[in-house]
């Protein structure tokens, strides 16, 4: 087996604001420690594969900070797209590319903003998911055991397992971000399992259902000279300008019959907002998290993440407290994924428009 | 009469940190506005002496920061301390100066970091004040009707008018800054009133208390040379190297008969700490007030307080957030005062040293 991984790190997040900015999302941000994400997603597959066998997606104008965060992977399988079209053109292509480099290539597709502990677990279940599906043609996503009621993902709903014991499991269905009833009903169920993004499968066993279920794509495909070794630039222009914009959950996943769940042994966060980057064993015992220079007297619960001076807070409670260079955000405790409202204000704010 | 001024402005304190810093102490600070406290201080008394009758009492290393603020006051009317002896040697000094310039001069001797409104009944008042105490040969010190049972000021018990009616009273005592207990008692007795350390005086009447109670100062006096056009440097190294430290207060005012107060019909606030500068009238309908660039969404009770780039609230109540080039507060609202144990524990972090 010849594993290849696809990084997709083409979001544009404001969750991260005032840090993420236009040019700046949340793959480029050192939210766990001084190293940015996609950093963070290339170092846990380090061993598992040839940094020659990763492709990196991303927006055109994110290409260089990408290929510089990348030394190892070729600056021609760093692709960036001249429009964002979400994830299915994207996957598809890669596929199409991958497909030539052999019958015992696996295809990994990897976000690149999120937490992953322990990361030589995650290589132990990724090479097995691997070799699972390779075997028997399939689209391997992995589903996180559920540990708490949570709204904000998508889930995936477990049948029985491939053989008795087995941590993969045929898929019943997906399901929609839920709202707190289903998620708790969800929760104490046991066979739902959040949806992580992250799936592996053989090239073929892709692209025949990109044929079944998106033939414009398909036709599209066609249409592609082979893997990029630069001057794709053209091909790449007509490819996205053509390719309808949907992601690969709706697109294929929800349709293919190909499709099995491995149920996670790691842990697992998307990081979707500031109260996510301290999480309870990264507290001190008054509930506390620092990064960078930070003083809290008399403080609980506060996160203080400061990039470019200090941050000190005295007698406050239940607070998310970022400095940057040039801006101070001050956040109620889990309501950091309302920052987008005041990205809003900002937009309508001329003099404040450099903020953004 | 000839009114002149001296100005104290000597304070270093670490009530305003991170604005105020080792060389940028509260009276040089823009609190109010975009113009630092000591510009409003010269400002409130403008028209009513002339620049040329003005003194400024500030430390040596920050004369030029001084002069800079005061254009039309001579230089050698700036006094630099080469070291703080607390109010009465200055006092006495500028007293000593000042007998020279006529038998109808009166000194008035005003903090720099004080918020008083309106400025016209402000001079208004510091005339009438004036007039008394030349007539009477008088200590006539300013006394703040309280508004609340301040714990943080001193008191100045005040007993019959010298006329029925008049708003000058003898003075029957001070007191300490008190407990709760004793400040409410005050504060619904009538008589106590707040000692702003604003006080107005003939030079003769002030240099027969400091010959009284003050010997040691009168005979370093005795030494000075005449009102400084440049190069009294070294008379002023003698006589600071010599004099005791010791307040106004303590040194004159509590043991002399020479005192009346004045009932002051002005608002006044000695803005002690961070929660003080914005007072109920400056707030918004939710409690709210910003200075610089500050955008709060679903906040209450906010005070925010930007110098070189946003601050942005979120959810958040209650709180004092200032943010520095290179600092950011954030307080619980009401204990803005214990600011110093910021302060005091960046003395013992060496590695935070550098923003003290």
């Amino acid at each position: 087996m010849r594993l290849h991984a696809v990084i997709l790190a083409g979001g544009r997040g404001e969750r991260f604001w005032p840090l993420s900015r236009r040019s700046r999302p949340k793959q480029f941000l050192p939210l766990l420690d001084d190293r940015p994400m996609l950093a963070h997603t290339l170092a846990r597959i380090r061993g598992l594969m040839d940094p020659g066998d990763v492709w990196i997606i991303t927006a055109k104008d994110l290409k260089r900070e990408a290929e510089s965060i990348a030394p190892g992977v070729p600056n021609a399988q760093v692709i960036g797209e001249p429009v964002g079209k979400n994830t299915a053109p994207a996957i598809a292509l890669a596929a199409w590319w991958i497909k030539e480099a052999g019958s015992d290539s696996v295809l990994a597709v990897l976000p690149s903003d999120h937490r992953i502990e322990p990361a030589e677990r995650f290589r132990d279940e990724l090479a097995r998911a691997g070799r699972i599906a390779l075997e028997r043609g399939a689209i391997v996503l992995f589903g996180i055991p559920p540990t708490r009621p949570e709204t904000g993902y998508g889930y995936i709903e477990s049948g029985d397992p491939i053989e008795p014991g087995s941590p993969f499991h045929r898929v019943k269905g997906f399901r929609e971000k839920p709202d707190h009833r289903a998620a708790a009903r969800y929760l104490s169920q046991g066979r739902f399992l959040w949806n992580a993004g992250m799936f592996v499968f053989p090239p073929g066993a892709m692209l025949e259902e990109i044929h079944a279920h998106q033939p414009d794509i398909a036709a599209l495909l066609a249409d592609m000279p082979g893997p990029p070794r630069g001057g794709t630039e053209d091909a790449l222009r007509r490819f996205y300008g053509a390719a309808p914009s949907i992601s690969i959950d709706y697109a294929i996943m929800e349709h293919s019959g190909k499709t099995l769940v491995a149920r996670a042994g790691f842990s697992w966060d998307d990081l979707g907002s500031w109260d996510a980057i301290a999480p309870p064993e990264s507290r001190d015992s008054l509930g506390n998290a620092t990064r960078g220079s930070a003083l809290l007297h008399d403080c609980k619960n506060v996160i203080a993440f400061a990039q470019g001076g200090l941050v000190a807070g005295l007698g406050v409670e239940d607070l998310v407290i970022v400095r940057t260079p040039d801006v101070t955000l001050v956040c109620r405790s889990g309501r950091a994924q309302e920052v987008r409202a005041i990205v809003e204000q900002l937009k309508a704010r001329k003099d404040l428009d450099g903020y953004l």
